[in-house]
């Protein structure tokens, strides 16, 4: 499942409003298909592992990291019958589909076709790789992730404006490996006035992956973080600041993850904020909302991710 | 040696302007005395563990995370006198004494009575044991370790002044430990009037090791930061706060260690900063200033430890 795993990362942010799924098809101990859901979400992760394996899915066990799918739709077959009629011998399911389409029915059609179905294999692990379509799903808005690269007193620049770069070349490219798994990238308009941001992916072989770009502002399609609902195609939003844009979405608690670049540096009181006002009256409102996922050094600088608690 | 630099660390925060020792005495791979600097600077730790030695000294090993002393004084007798006197075989020393009337004479009359002299183990580590005393004699001033406590972004309390607590209660206890190893405390006067912060050590066992508290004030004896070098008996001294204080020592070039505690909570930009204006100008100017020596999770909070680079 681990493989699948990192297999449905590979479509991560490309997927919408697809699931980004990862397959792994095993027989005898050998790999013989592996598949993840394709850019526009088709094929999906099941269908390209069948077809790798051909004949040698028979009897066979396919690792998938969501349920497969029970509808069928004009852009392809149900995955449950594809792998029934792959004549596969066991599948083994991370993650049940929410989607009222399949819901439990996906897992039910292979077991009626004989198929022996194991369920809730690393449920945690697949529920935070497909975040995006379930926030989707549950809340009709994408998965939302804040990024803030600050200095250890909590600065995004100088008083003066200069920001580049508080944080180190391997930080920065940890940021652009975030963008690639990301639908869109958002910023508030002063940010894209004034700093005119390339917000792109510039990492060897993933310059194609580089999102589509919003902005937030009065004047635009996205007036207020709300407004995230409205998006199509897209399962996960990556917001990359200012300070007010970056406030706005906490304000409205639509921040489901943390993304934060620490630099062993100090800046000093009269240097930018990372944060506008969120609206924070009581301190204790603000405990336990945040929950560390995952903590690394990028060179000199800490990554820490958060999710909510 | 680790465990000589263990004992080093029982007297810090209590024996200047003696520097806080260490000695661990082996005979035949077992230890036959433990000795550290005692409050005020004396006994030594070599005449602590030589006493508790006695005859067991002859021909043992002695480690001691500094030179001993050449000097007579009239608190006590010269340690390097005392160590040939027990007829020890071999004498490790972790880092040379620099103070004037030993700087290698301690090791040279060890050698002149026979006995072998290893210098240089675990230099890196006694040196960061001994910074107090080390600080006092290179720059004629304590050793500076800077605190702050921050949300993360940065913020120290809300813009309503509500700053309790902000950090657990496992990251507040490791605080008051770090008291306990520092002669003095220092604040603004603005903290201690509107805080009125106890400053004391409140750890079950060490009720008795609270510093000294000493606030920064224009109408005090320390008037500026620079005034630190006029302190007598302070080898180690711990700046709370607040965000002023902070940033004139930080300006003033004063601050040899910052201690960082960092709660899993967002305060937001109307919160109060950790830090005042630093007098920074160019983002160049901030990098490489800091190294981080030390990091390690406390409850929710992470506590990180950066020295001067």
């Amino acid at each position: 499942m681990g493989a699948a795993l990192a297999l449905a990362e590979r479509g991560r942010g490309r997927t919408a409003p697809n699931p980004n799924v990862g397959c792994v098809i095993v027989r005898d101990g050998i790999v013989v298909g592996r598949g993840w859901t394709q850019p526009g979400g088709r094929p999906h992760a099941e269908a390209m592992a069948l077809a790798q394996a051909g004949e040698k899915s028979r009897g066979a066990t396919a690792y998938v990291t969501l349920e497969p799918c029970a509808h069928e739709s004009a852009r392809g077959p149900a995955c449950s019958n594809l792998l029934a009629a792959a004549d596969v011998a066991r599948v083994v399911i991370a993650l049940g589909d929410p989607d009222p389409r399949t819901n439990g029915a996906g897992a039910a059609r292979l077991r009626a076709a004989g198929i022996e179905v194991i369920e809730g294999v690393s449920t945690e692990e697949a529920r935070r790789s497909t975040a995006g379509f379930l926030t989707r799903l549950a809340s009709g808005r994408p998965f939302v992730t804040l990024k803030l690269a600050t200095s250890l007193d909590g600065r995004i620049a100088l008083a003066s404006g200069e920001s580049k770069w508080i944080t180190g070349e391997q930080a920065r490219a940890h940021t652009h490996l975030e963008r690639a798994r990301h639908e869109a990238i958002l910023v508030g308009r002063r940010t894209m006035e004034i700093d005119t941001p390339r917000l792109d992916v510039r990492l060897p072989g993933l310059e194609d992956r580089s999102p589509r770009r919003l902005v937030l502002s009065a004047a635009g399609e996205l007036k207020s973080p709300v407004d995230i609902a409205k998006l199509e195609g897209i399962n996960h939003l990556f917001v990359e600041g200012g300070a007010e844009t970056a406030a706005s979405f906490l304000r409205a608690g639509l921040v489901d993850r943390l993304l934060l670049y620490r630099a062993p540096i100090l800046i000093g009181g009269d240097g930018r904020p990372a944060l506008g006002d969120i609206g924070l009256t009581r301190l204790g409102d603000a405990q336990d909302r945040w929950r560390l996922v995952e903590s690394r050094m990028l060179g000199k600088d800490r990554m820490e991710a958060y999710e909510r608690a």
